[in-house]
């Protein structure tokens, strides 16, 4: 592994008809960098097409990488300045991009974006990626059968169990189960995830706040069951003895909470960390209060990973509209979480 | 029907060991009423008791119900002044009641103030009623079937379709469904039960703004379902069936939205009203934006029926710490929509 200081972060483009391009170039244009050194990874094509279509200047040095994406043939002196990565996707041409209209060949592009960094990373080229938005649709038009990114770092790297912790000044929210229906949901929880999530939360708040993390965990029925009144008593079955078995472990929680009200201010003042059953039981306050003001955090890779809290938003992409707040908070949770892992 | 200039709001004192007596005693004697008369149904004692431990004065006058809670036997001048009205319940005495403890002969006379004061505005004695918070506990061990409110109304007035809309100055959302498993909101849903929340809540809303409003419709998976991955096509199968059949009928919607961005600012100021899946996906980003300020209507009613927006909050009873501002807001809602109604 290559120990830099000030450490390499590694951006991946992101679906490219979407906002990622847009938010690469204006991250890399505005920004005079200290703590770390940005590489984006990614067709130079398109990033140059989405610069100029923002009217931004961003003329880095351009490394072409060969089809595999192996970071191994730069020279040292890069590792000191902020880059672009070409990386060259068969049957993709990044002068053909339309903002807004993806399809397989972008898919496959964004797809191997994500896998020449995260081999990147494993390979220690680099001290942690952060990726821009893929189009999930554009994924599957190219055969790929992964939901999203952390399904694909978790096999890449062999990680038992991941997790999704989105986190901002305001709130942060961990999911035991994340890219699936709304029915499926009660029968993916167990005792075993839900204690997972804790322990891998636990271990990335201790890191961050320097003491152990007070947890606020919601129940998954209105109410949190109303005392088994709703739903097929979740709550009794599995919530109460994981946080039972949690606490066993040392972690301080409360909870099942009523998930309408677990969010209140003074809930929030007494919470360092959520653990939520599902997707938009988190995703829905965590937006509400800091939409554009969180990361997404992959805990549980041999990596760092973070993310964006937000989509390829086609419909303003390449407009200069996107807002950078998110992407800029993303990259540098990203270094700091390289340093102090 | 009476018809009163300024109306009568009937009040129901709800689970005698909550918030609710507290609530009561505090609004009745803070305010001077000029735009309707509220009357409070409950009973005399506990009132007595929470306005002592509460410290706040309420010598209104107090008139004592038959069994049957027939508000017939109330003089013509009774209806220009606040009043208490006791109701007796056989099994329960008020002078017993402990804050924070309820039991099954606090759900039965919970119960039977909200019995008394439909048939009150069923028979026109009130122009509308506003339900302080019960216990679904107390009821379940008093043998009360009913899981809230809501159902007895429905019941007691032979109500077809009804409607939760939960509305503030910040976000209106209509449920549809409520208290059920989270499990089993999926095939809760159908084309006519998405309508008919639609239907409901556009009568109301029009009312309110004099325009047609407009509505965001959220889908019930995560990002909607994107395109049929996440789920099980309840987004192409129900909610578009439901939305195009609404435009069919005239009325204004987008969606189906992904439940996490349908709540950011942007959508806020293109809403007038949520149409939401499930409880918690209406009630956690309302509850977040607008705790205490917001105001539960039972739409599809033949009567006007408010309520509080919180629960029984046992653990602060009866200590002066209980928030008025969602109580003031149910009343006085209440008799504003008497009025237009």
């Amino acid at each position: 592994m290559v120990c830099d200081n000030p450490p390499v972060v590694l951006i991946t483009m992101g679906e490219p008809a979407g906002v990622g391009p847009e938010l690469c170039v204006k991250f890399l244009s505005n920004q005079h960098f200290k703590d770390f050194v940005p590489w984006v990874i990614g067709d130079a094509d398109v990033l140059r097409s989405a610069a100029r279509a923002v009217g931004v200047t961003c003329d880095l040095p351009v490394r072409a990488l060969t089809a595999g994406g192996d970071l191994g043939q730069l020279e040292a002196g890069d590792r000191q300045r902020p880059l672009l990565l070409h990386l060259p996707v068969a049957g993709f041409d990044g002068l053909q991009v339309m903002p807004g209209r993806f399809n397989r060949h972008s898919g496959r592009a964004s797809f191997g974006y994500v896998q020449a960094a995260t081999r990147a990373a494993l390979a220690g080229y680099v001290a942690a990626i952060c990726t821009g938005p893929i189009q999930k649709e554009a994924w599957h038009l190219a055969g790929i059968d992964y939901p999203g990114h952390t399904e694909l770092l978790a096999k890449m790297t062999s990680a038992d169990r991941t997790c999704m912790m989105l986190t901002s000044d305001e709130i942060t929210c961990s999911l035991v189960t994340t890219h699936v229906g709304l029915r499926d949901v009660a029968e993916l929880l167990s005792v075993e995830s839900i204690v997972g999530t804790i322990e891998l939360s636990a271990a990335a708040l201790r890191a961050r706040l320097g003491r152990a993390p007070r947890f606020s965990v919601c129940g998954l029925n209105p109410h949190a069951g109303e005392a088994g009144q709703f739903g097929h008593g979740e709550e009794e079955r599995i919530i109460v003895p994981a946080i039972e078995q949690a606490r066993r472990l040392g972690h301080q929680l409360q909870g099942p909470l009523a998930p309408d009200t677990a969010f209140l201010p003074f809930r929030r003042a007494q919470t360092d960390g959520y653990i939520c059953m599902y997707h938009d039981q988190g995703l829905i306050p965590l937006k509400t209060l800091a939409f554009d003001q969180a990361v997404n955090i992959t805990l549980g890779l041999p990596i760092v990973r973070t993310s964006v809290d937000h989509g390829t938003a086609l419909d303003i992409a390449w407009q200069g509209r996107a807002n950078l707040s998110s992407f800029r908070l993303a990259v540098q949770r990203a270094a700091e979480l390289a340093v102090s892992s």
